[in-house]
């Protein structure tokens, strides 16, 4: 790796240094050509996605380059988590300021690395370009999932029940800590700089659940996603929403903790409904996948979502969600 | 459409009014999910390509919301030409700073929407996001060839012929028009704004040309990738650089005109090689594809690319071309 600072290593230079080793797959011609050429494995269609990232809407200015680089390429493969794909690889187009230095692009390289290696994916094209503003990091992510087997929003049914995987706000509740300076666990700051996409749980989820999202716009906002494109109500226990000890303990245990979590953004989990009758093999496909999941409501006929308190009375939440807008 | 103010048009509103619609692809899922589910045609492979555009880089604060639109996405239309691919469809990340109005968009969407007709292709799949900086728009392309059918920019061989469509620094004629507020012919202006992808060509060039790229970069330089991945030196002409009659008003009839053309970038036509048996099918096919092509050059062996004047010799250049970085 170069020593040179960054003013002085140019977009070629830039692109054969820290990019093409990351092109390990054959379809991406080893970046020495303008594109990929991919077929879709046999029976199998492609999921593509696209979710960019901008410096101070979707990561702090001073996060680790590292972690950076992880966000961007996590908060699509959770996409992918949530149709129940395999991911293959991703195309970049990164926008680069002039101060970002060599250093920083480098840490971010090793990010993209060291998940490339955990998710068995691969660099498959790219674009640089500069830009007289924020870091800004688009991601196009590329799996694929047996023919007809991928999981939709729409799907959910009246009599479903609805599942929710992990724990909510933390992500949120981390960024609070972070905007504010506060003292906190340092698991939530983790949870929002390094999402954990659900790949595992959905692959099992595929014929099992009817509908399924991820959450990245908080809980209710996705849940409302779902309703909405399935034509359908969802009925929400504010009681059941997991929330970790840690959101426990920086927002503490009444409702409005509950509302919180349910309209902050950047879970990056998976909320997805099943058939009353499957719920057993959800289960048991969940711990499969050593993914914690809970039952957080039920599918009703009508519209909309709804947070209801113990004793099934409608909470009102204000805003829906987080919106990165 | 809304004559709302882009403050009251939030995420969803921008994606179900403005982006919906566009989505006309079944694979797109009527952007009513967050993937696109594609196949690749029988006997098909998938070609990927990907290109951000940054106010103030790549168009200026000034440009017709129209033809930034078509410039993102023929930026990418012009790499899928290059392969000899039909285009299918695209995803976009768009970041929007909150000056822009929803008028604004309105038209940036009109001037998609008028190029998806044009090119036969779809939005698949798209992320909203804001940004305190400049506009910017990333662009997945994704197209298609019988497989193994790609045109590539590995391939030239000593001996074969080089050729360029079109006519070469138009856009940069342009470029200069619009940022020294000098008058010209409206033609140059025209053409770096609205570049026009080669698709027909690239499409009948399949199976004829040895290597291929698209001129994006600069004359010089996208040769001289297509020599460096080759492992061959390229030897072009000087005189048979393709110029137009309103680059020769602007910049005049020496050789001056002839490097500034070479370096310039945003031509976005195809420079190809083949060999010297296939010259007349080429030229007929670039006849069926009414498209301009122009011998400039031969491969040797070595390295590199030289320009030569009329006697042979080398001519010193300077800078190779233009780079967005």
């Amino acid at each position: 790796m170069s020593r040179n600072s960054r003013n002085r290593l140019g977009e070629f230079e830039l692109i054969a240094q820290l990019f093409a080793p990351l092109a390990t797959s054959r379809a991406a011609l080893g970046l020495r050509d303008d594109v990929a050429l991919l077929r879709a494995p046999n029976g199998r269609e492609l999921v593509l996605t696209t979710d960019a990232i901008v410096e101070a809407v979707h990561f702090l200015p001073n996060d680790p380059p590292r972690s950076v680089a992880q966000k961007a390429l996590r908060a699509n493969l959770s996409d992918l988590a949530a149709k129940g794909a395999d991911p293959i690889g991703y195309l970049m187009a990164i926008a680069i300021p002039s101060r970002v230095s060599t250093r920083w692009l480098n840490a971010f390289c090793a990010g993209l690395r060291a998940d490339q290696k955990t998710y068995a994916i691969s660099l498959l094209g790219g674009d640089t370009t500069r830009i007289a503003g924020p870091l800004t990091v688009a991601i196009t992510m590329i799996g694929s999932v047996p023919r007809k087997k991928a999981l939709r929003r729409e799907g959910a049914r009246p009599g479903d029940l609805v599942f929710v995987s992990g724990t909510i706000g933390d992500a949120g509740c981390g960024l609070e800590l972070l905007k504010t300076k506060r003292r906190g666990p340092q698991f939530l700051i983790k949870r929002f700089r390094v999402p954990q996409p659900r790949l595992t749980l959905g692959r099992a989820l595929r014929g099992l659940a009817t509908s399924s999202i991820d959450v990245s716009d908080g809980l209710l906002a996705d849940l409302g996603h779902i309703a909405e494109v399935s034509g359908v109500r969802i009925a929400m226990r504010a009681d059941e929403v997991p929330l970790s000890s840690g959101v426990r303990e920086i927002w503490g245990h009444g409702r409005l903790a509950v509302i919180r979590a349910a309209t902050a953004g950047d879970d990056y989990e998976v909320a997805f409904t099943c058939r009353p009758e499957s719920a057993r093999k959800v289960r048991e496909a969940a711990l499969w996948a050593k993914t914690r999941i809970t039952e957080i409501g039920v599918v009703e006929r009508g519209k909309g979502v709804e947070l209801l308190d113990a004793r099934g009375k409608a909470i009102r939440t204000g805003r829906r969600g987080y919106t990165h807008f």
